[in-house]
Order: C-alpha cells, then sequence, then structure tokens
C-alpha cells in the first residue's frame, strides 16, 4: 500500500517541521535570536543536526515559515468563525470580534522578552502580502452580505470599508482587556450601520 | 544690541539646519540612502563639509532631524485646525479629518523611488513615542469635549475612543483619493456617536 505509507511518510515530517517550528520560536522568545543556533533547536526539538538541515538551511527560514504557518493559522480561524453563522450581521461582528482578538494576542507576544526583536525580523513578504489580500477580500465579502441583508451600508463600497474595519480593529492590540477589545469592536461596528438608521433626517443627503 | 544680534545668529542657524534637512531628505528620496553622503550634502546645501559637520555627524542623524521636524509639524498642523474651530463636534471632525490627510500624504512619500527605504530607517524612537502620546492626549481632549456637548458618546472612556480614532483614521493610507479619505472620517465618526442617539431601543441597555 504505497500511498499509506507515503501519508505516513508525510505525516511525519509534517510533525518534524511542525516541532522545528514551536522549538524555535519558544528559543528565541526567550534567550533572543543571536543566542539561537541550529544546533541548540535540533538538539531542543529531539532531532539530529544533519537532519534539521534536510528542512531548514538556517534559523531565519525557520522563523520565516513559523509566521507563515501562524498567519495561515489566524486565517483559518477567522474563516472558522465566519462558517458557523449564517446571519450576515452577526457574522461580520464575530469575525470582527475574533480578529481583534487575534491582535490583542500578537501584541501580547510582542511585548515577551525578546518579542519585539522576533517581530522586527519577521519582515512582510509574499506570503504576509497574499494573508493581507486574502484577509481584505474575506471582509469585504462579509460587509458586502451584511449590507445586502441592511445591517451595514451600501452608500461607501465594502473595499473602503473593509479598509477602514482592518486598521480600526488593529486597535485592539493597544486596549489591555478583552472587554475593552469588544467595545472597540461594537464602536467600529456602529460606524458601518446605515446613516438612514442613525441620521433619519439625513436620509435624502 | 547683543540680543538681537543672537537673534540673527539664531535665525541662521536655523536656516542653514532646515536648508539642510530638506536637501538631504531630497537626496535620499531621489537617489537612496546608500548613495548620499555628507559631502554631497554640504555641496547641495550650499555650505562646506566643515560647516556641515558643526550641526550633524552623520546622514543618519540628519535623517532623525529631519523626522523629528516633519512630525512636529503635523502636531503643529492639528493644534492649529482644533484652535480654529469652537464647536467641540465640528472640531474634532475636522480633526479627525487632517490626521486622515496626513496619513494619505506619508503613505505617497512612502511610494516615492525610496520612501520605504527612508521609512525603513525612521526607527520609532523617543521623540516619535512622545509625539504619539502628545497626539493621543489631544484626541481625548477633544473627545472629551464632544461628549459633554453630546455628540460623542460617553458611556466607553475618551481614551479608548482615541485609540480607535488614531488607527481608524491611518486606513487612509490605503484609499487612493480625498473623497475616499472623506468618507473614512465619516464611518469613523458615525461609531463615535452616542448609542442612544443610534439605537433608540438600546438606551438602558
Amino acid at each position: 500500500m504505497p500511498k499509506l505509507w507515503n501519508e505516513t511518510i508525510e505525516t511525519h515530517r509534517q510533525a518534524v517541521r511542525d516541532a522545528t517550528l514551536d522549538t524555535t520560536a519558544a528559543l528565541v522568545a526567550e534567550h533572543g535570536l543571536t543566542s539561537v543556533t541550529m544546533s541548540k533547536i535540533a538538539e531542543k526539538t529531539g532531532i539530529g543536526r544533519a537532519t534539521l538541515y534536510k528542512y531548514f538551511p538556517d534559523v531565519e527560514s525557520i522563523l520565516s515559515a513559523w509566521h507563515e504557518r501562524r498567519i495561515s493559522a489566524h486565517l483559518h480561524e477567522l474563516a472558522t468563525v465566519r462558517d458557523r453563522v449564517a446571519d450576515p450581521a452577526a457574522r461580520l461582528e464575530q469575525v470582527l470580534k475574533a480578529y481583534a482578538l487575534i491582535h490583542q494576542e500578537r501584541v501580547r507576544h510582542h511585548n515577551e522578552p525578546y518579542g519585539a526583536e522576533l517581530a522586527a525580523l519577521l519582515h512582510p513578504d509574499e506570503h504576509v502580502a497574499h494573508a493581507q489580500h486574502h484577509l481584505r477580500e474575506m471582509f469585504r465579502e462579509l460587509l458586502e452580505q451584511a449590507a445586502a441583508a441592511g445591517a451595514v451600508r451600501d452608500d461607501i463600497a465594502a473595499g473602503e470599508l473593509a479598509t477602514y474595519c482592518l486598521h480600526a480593529l488593529t486597535a485592539a492590540g493597544g486596549l489591555p482587556s478583552e472587554p475593552a477589545a469588544e467595545r472597540l469592536v461594537e464602536v467600529t461596528l456602529a460606524g458601518l450601520r446605515p446613516p438612514d438608521a442613525t441620521h433619519p433626517a439625513n436620509t435624502a443627503g
């Protein structure tokens, strides 16, 4: 059964890869990049140094892969939240909230001993640009659906509203608690409501 | 009249300093940092190389001073807009709009040939942190005054609303036109309105 065998190999490779990423991120966050070597990573992951080099050429490439995996996980998390809710308005609110909390968590990591150093290393690359595009498209679709349901204004393009949401919610990184992040989502959502609902006198304007 | 003489000296020094900053920023934006030397800067500014070294030790320190001057100019611009309008709601709107346009302009510079390289050099330093604190305080006060006038919700701390505004308006950097930036300000302001004005049924909640 070569297919099953290949799957086993692939599962094993994925497990080694994942363990390497986890170990490296933990080592860098704890000790700083300059004190983390390929030997140290191999030792802590429990694999040989030669094996590690079959997966990654250097520490930077491991961190880049770790970052890529984290971004994919965030996108997957948001898609899961989206697909769990049927009502367009509630769906939008849930995804905005999940995104705000991801940002709050991200800044918490940034404040770990070597978190800022790690963040500075993770330059925006092609993968990040792709993820940001994907995220903006997801928000744009959610906003279009909510606008069609009458919960969001339709006099401003959904793409512009998506840009507003994505920026407004990054404010969660500067807020101290989950309730504060929830208030931010509430304020951000209030900005999206149809103007005729908020300003009955201005419907014609 | 030693006082006048000192003022003349000071005015002259300030003029040389300003000219140096302008020249350096223009040279870096046009040719990139690596091709800009102290000699080149002195030549283009029209001063001697020895004179330039009396003002600045290296190119990086000139760029840092240039950045500091630009941030101060932006804060001054926002304060001028603020002090021009008496009505708290209109004042808030005008300052938010000015801030959005500053951000749009900033990203336009970023997209110049070597704009991104220049931006990457201008690391957030103490001066930037001080300016951000100052900006947040300015927004917080404007929001408190607008809340006292009934134009902004007062059930969420003005500091949290300031954080929301500052982040939401950075979205202007991704918007293509001034009308788009104005729509962003409109949406951001809508998020700030008292909930009883937008949701009459929820006043008790």
